[in-house]
C-alpha cells in the first residue's frame, strides 16, 4: 500500500475511528485501525468487537493494499502534523518490498515507522442480513438520542437498561392510533420517551436495545452528518449509514421492561412553569442539598412554586417562582440532577408537570412539543 | 452585618478567595471565608494557615459586622445567581437580632441560610514586620513566575525545592557587575533562572523560597492586576499587594541549593533553532517515545538537527530541522516534556542551545532575551 492523503481529511476520519478504540485492550489488534487502499480511496475501520466503524476518504493511491496500525498513536501523530501537510502512508509487502510489518508515514521532513499487524487478523463483525431499512433526518435522530440518553441506566446488572429501546408503536391521539417510532430509556428513577411518525420502511422492525457506547458514538457523528442517515437493523444488529461513515453495532440481547406500565395515566394536577427559570432556580437551591441525595422539595400552592433544600451541615435554601397551578397545596421531592437533565431537554418556553401526589411518579412535558415525555419518580424529603 | 452588593463584584472576589480554600479541611473554619463589613466596604479573607488572601470591595453597608461562612458553597450560590443581581448578606447578632450563627443571603426571590462560625475563631497569619518593600510591574512579575514555575519540584521530601527562590544577586555583564533580582526553580532535572534589574528597595532582601501554591495563586491574580504590584517581605513571610487584593504567605523554611554550581560555564558548542518549529517537531517525535521515559534524541551535524525517538512497542520517529550549528557531530538525549516546557517559554523566534557533550548539562536561552536561562540535564538514549 502506498497512498498520499491530505492531513485534514485523514485527521477527521482517524478522529472518528479512534474514538471507538478502547484505551486498554488485552487483544492487541483491537488497538489498531484497519487501513485499506484501492481505487482512489482509503478505508479506515475500527472495532471493539461489539461496535464497528468504517469510514472512506478520497486518497491518491499509488499502490493498493492494506494493514492495521495503532489507532491512537496514528491519530496523535496526524494531529500534531502541520495543517496543510500531505501525508504519505506506505507499507511494504509482496508487491512493495519489505515484509509488511512496518507502516511508514512521511510528511514534510518527519518520518514515522509503526509496528503493524496483518489485515487477516482484524476481526469482522459477522455479516448477516439487516432486512429492515429506513431513513431519519439528522435532526430527528439527534432528538431521539438527546432526549433519552441521559436516562440510560449505568447499572451493569440491569444490562437490558444500558441502552435506548428503539421500536415501532401505536400512539393514541384523540381516539385514533398513529404508528410511531419510539425511543425509550430508563434507569428506574426516571424514564424518557420520544416518538415521531413512523418512517417509511420501519413498519415491521423488531424492538431493539441500542447500547450506550453506540449511542454516544452516533451522537458525535450526527453534528457533522449530511441531512439523512440510513438505519438498517435485524434482531441482533443495527447499522447507521452516514455520508462516508458506517457504524454497525450489536444490540443488547435482553428484554426491555414494559415501560408503558410506568407512565401514570391519572395525574390530574397540572403545573406549568418557565423551563429556563425553573432549571436555574433548581440549580441554585440544590447548592445546599447534600451531595448524596441532591434532593429538592417542590411546594405548590395556587400560582406559586417554592423550591427548597436543606442540609444538616450547610443550611437551607428557598426560592419562589410564579407558576400556573390551580390545585390545592402539594409537596413533592425530586433529585435535582434528574430535574435538570429533563428541563435541559425542553426547548420550548414552558415545562408542564402532571402530578398526582408526593409518592407517585410525575410526568414532565415540553408545553410546545408533544413528542417527548418524561417520567420522574419522587423522593421522600 | 447587613450589606447589599452587586453580584458581579462579589463573585469576582469570592472567586479569588475560595481558590485558597482547600476542598477537604479537618479544621472546619478553614473551609470558611471571613466576611467583614464597615464604612462602605466588604472585606473577604481566606486562609489555609500558610497562605492568606484578603480582598476589599465596595458595598452598601447598612449595618457593620462580620461572620465566617462556607467559602465554596457561598461561591457556588453567587455564581448561580442571575447576572445583574443585587445580593443582600445579613447576619444577626447583638445589634441585629438572632444569635449570629446564620448568614442569610437574599437575591431576587431566592433566600439562603448558611451555617456560620464566629469571627474570633478565624485564624490570622501572625502579623510581624515585613521590612523590605519594592514594586514590580505586572509584566515583570508574570515573567518571573511563568519562566520558572514549571521547574518547581513536586517531590515533597525535597521541600526546599517546592517553590521559587527569589533573591538579590550580582549578574556579570562584560566585566561589570549589575545588581539583579533573580527567580530560580529546579527539580534536579532542569533549572530555570530569570533575572531583572534590582528594583528600588530590594537591595537588602533575604533570599526566600515562595511556595508553589502561593506562586500559583499569585499567577491567577496577575492577569487582572493593575500595572504595579507591591512586594514586601521578611525572613519568613512575603506579601503581594495588588489593587484591592493582598496575598500574604509563609515562606519555605529551608536552604535553596547553590544553583550557580549547576550552571555549566564551558559549553562551547552552540546550536540555534527556530523555537516554534523545534517545539512542534519535538512534540511529534515524542508521540513514539515511551510514556515513562519520554526520551527524544537530538543528533547534530553541521547545519542539521535530527530528532528521533524509538519505542519497542510503537516503532520509531525521526524529523529533520535546519539549524545553525557549526561543530562536529553530537548526539544527546532529553526528556521531551522538559524540552517543551522550556521552548514554550521562549517568546522570541530563536532558541540557543549551548552544549558540551552527551553526558553534560545543556544551557538553553531565548536568542532575543538574555534575562532567562534554562539548564537541562541530558538522558541516556
Amino acid at each position: 500500500m502506498n497512498i498520499i492523503i491530505e492531513r485534514a481529511a485523514l485527521l477527521r476520519s482517524l478522529g472518528h475511528v479512534q474514538s471507538v478504540v478502547e484505551r486498554r485492550n488485552t487483544i492487541p489488534i483491537l488497538s489498531n485501525v484497519l487501513l485499506r487502499a484501492s481505487d482512489g480511496e482509503l478505508s479506515l475501520a475500527a472495532t471493539d468487537m461489539d461496535l464497528e466503524i468504517v469510514e472512506t476518504v478520497p486518497a491518491t493511491v499509488t499502490r493498493s493494499g492494506g494493514t492495521t496500525a495503532p489507532a491512537h498513536t496514528l491519530y496523535d501523530i496526524v494531529r500534531k502534523l502541520p495543517d496543510g501537510s500531505q501525508v504519505e502512508l506506505d507499507i511494504g509487502g509482496p508487491n512493495g518490498g519489505g515484509d509488511g510489518t512496518i507502516l511508514t508515514l512521511r510528511a514534510g521532513r518527519s518520518q514515522f515507522k509503526l509496528s503493524c499487524l496483518p489485515v487477516d487478523d482484524f476481526p469482522q463483525l459477522s455479516g448477516g442480513d439487516l432486512p429492515h431499512r429506513f431513513d431519519l433526518t439528522a435532526g430527528d435522530l439527534r432528538a431521539l438520542v438527546d432526549r433519552t440518553r441521559f436516562a440510560i441506566s449505568t447499572e451493569e446488572t440491569r444490562y437490558y437498561l444500558n441502552g435506548i429501546y428503539l421500536h415501532a408503536a401505536k400512539a393514541k391521539a384523540g381516539g385514533a392510533e398513529l404508528p410511531v417510532l419510539r425511543a425509550v430509556a430508563t434507569d428506574g428513577h426516571r424514564l424518557a420517551r420520544v416518538e415521531m411518525p413512523l418512517p417509511e420502511g420501519a413498519a415491521g422492525i423488531p424492538g431493539v436495545i441500542v447500547p450506550r457506547k453506540t449511542v454516544n458514538e452516533i451522537r458525535k457523528l450526527i453534528d457533522e452528518a449530511a441531512d439523512r442517515i440510513e438505519l438498517s437493523l435485524s434482531d441482533n444488529k443495527i447499522r447507521f449509514a452516514f455520508d462516508s461513515v458506517v457504524v454497525t453495532s450489536k444490540l443488547i440481547d435482553g428484554t426491555f421492561p414494559d415501560y408503558e406500565r410506568v407512565i401514570p395515566v391519572g395525574n390530574d394536577k397540572t403545573m406549568e412553569v418557565d423551563a429556563k427559570l425553573f432549571a436555574a432556580a433548581v440549580d441554585r437551591v440544590a447548592t445546599i442539598s447534600t451531595e448524596k441525595s441532591r434532593a429538592v422539595k417542590l411546594s405548590l400552592t395556587r400560582g406559586t412554586l417554592t423550591l427548597s433544600a436543606t442540609s444538616p451541615e450547610a443550611g437551607s435554601a428557598t426560592e419562589e417562582l410564579e407558576v400556573n397551578y390551580q390545585e390545592g397545596p402539594l409537596e413533592i421531592g425530586f433529585n435535582s440532577r434528574y430535574l435538570l437533565d429533563i428541563t435541559q431537554q425542553i426547548e420550548g418556553e414552558g415545562a408542564r408537570f402532571s402530578l398526582a401526589d408526593a409518592a407517585s411518579p410525575t410526568i414532565v412535558r415540553d408545553v410546545a412539543d408533544a413528542t417527548a415525555l418524561y417520567v420522574l419518580m419522587p423522593m421522600r424529603v
